[in-house]
């Protein structure tokens, strides 16, 4: 069981936003796609969903290719930032229309979420602010009961109050109904405790594609005066550093030497940061 | 030096949007200000910039009234979602023309953020994605040096990369030109290290009006088996609590304890969580 990428390549003209991308989303785990805007991220989930194809290369979903596979594609639901349903529908419509096409949609669960969230059944779905449209789109993938579960940016602009709620509920869903669900997030320290297994993609390719534990003590950091810091730093895989005033801070691939330099201060690196200093690594070479 | 507020009133037609919000914005301080979706966050900055007029109340820049001000309207500048200049106009000329409304504004340093977050100044502002017109405003805002800067969801949009790179150049900027910083954002955790001050706006009133460092030790977090838990709780000021399987996570107002019971693990409470636990309290209420 298993949504399976083989060498997808997505081109856009000249452009290549996909480059032979290979991928294996396993079952029952909670993955994280992480990637600057423009890395691709997007382009590869709606290829998944079929949403677009890809130049060359497939993907299948459960050892059948999703490309106008109905059987494959009910398995799969995609909580992206389109509006798949006509103009003057409303809600609480909607949510019928979501089962007649996914019979395991939970209706009643949904409405339990909608007020939850405080999501006013009876508006038309264009009516809704940014940040409610999200919350409609959050609250059918909850409710939708697939296998595989997708979600591209599902936070943007919900407050902290309702993203730290979605989080909740979807730990909550994964806990009852287990499944494979991937997330594709700029918010990445907040869903850091969330994800079991980490996808970095950069420029249409995949830079990182392991357990998150394993980019969890891939570096650490260490700050203190600049002069000091700096000849510390001489035979160190360094990702990243920054100076403000005298004070100097740099991230170091690998693992620290059991004691350092007086003067200098190590601290754990989150996922969000090292994901910024491999970026900026990658930037520079 | 300051921003006053005084006793700020906003309707629209029945909806009370703010009431009778009063507060000072003091000189050379990083203000957060806090708020969920609707609290009225971007109506408070817009009428602060006399985008928009108060129902009642008014709003004094070093004791004089914004309304209809140019000479007090020139100390402030608002980062809003809003592009306001010309649909043809390119990067570049709107960095011309920004000089010629703000005299300070910096543009041989204007066009070397754009270089550093790779916004092209040839391109038209509104041929912009959503992620370079919020930079193309970050960078209008890190350049103008007024002494009052409001950033209204600035990086809205934004990469991991990108956000670590504007909040780096803004503690350079306030090292460099102290000035009165405003900023409105949903990434409470991300900013918690930057601001000095912070107000919370709940429903069109201000909750919390502080110092930054007050709200940090305002609170702690509890948890351990749901029994244990809830029998410790008895006689505690609880702003809000989750249950995952058995085990039980409470947000408790005031100081801990110097022992608790046996089983039962404490952590400190940061500045996000806090402002997600007063929200939670405050619609039980």
């Amino acid at each position: 069981m298993s949504i399976e990428v083989r060498s997808v390549t997505k081109k856009f003209g000249d452009t290549t936003a996909l480059d032979h991308v290979s991928l294996t989303f396993g079952e029952n785990q909670i993955y994280g796609l992480l990637g600057n805007n423009g890395a691709g991220k997007s382009t590869l989930l709606s290829i998944l969903s079929d949403r677009q194809c890809p130049t060359d290369g497939s993907v299948l979903v459960d050892g059948e290719p999703v490309s106008n596979n109905d059987h494959a594609l009910q398995k799969l639901f995609l909580v992206g930032d389109q509006n798949l349903f006509p103009d003057d529908m409303k809600v609480k419509k909607a949510f019928a229309a979501a089962q007649l096409f996914h019979p395991e949609f939970d209706r009643a669960y949904a409405e339990s979420l909608a007020q939850k969230f405080d999501l006013k059944i009876n508006k038309k779905i264009t009516s809704l602010s940014t940040g409610y449209a999200s919350i409609f789109r959050l609250v059918l993938g909850l409710s939708i009961n697939t296998p595989y579960l997708i979600f591209d940016e599902p936070v943007l602009g919900l407050d902290a109050q309702h993203r730290d709620l979605f989080y909740r509920l979807l730990m909550e869903k994964y806990a009852e109904h287990p499944c494979t669900i991937i997330i594709s997030t700029h918010l990445i320290a907040e869903v850091a405790s969330l994800i079991e297994h980490t996808v970095i993609i950069r420029a249409g390719k995949i830079l990182k594609d392991c357990p998150a534990e394993e980019l969890m003590t891939a570096a650490y950091s260490v700050s203190g005066p600049a002069a000091l810091l700096d000849s510390y730093l001489q035979g160190h895989h360094v990702l990243s550093s920054n100076t403000l005033g005298g004070l100097k801070t740099a991230c170091i691939q690998g693992v620290p030497e059991v004691s350092l330099p007086a003067g200098l201060e190590i601290s754990k690196v989150n996922l969000q940061d090292y994901f910024i200093s491999l970026m900026e690594e990658k930037d520079k070479q």
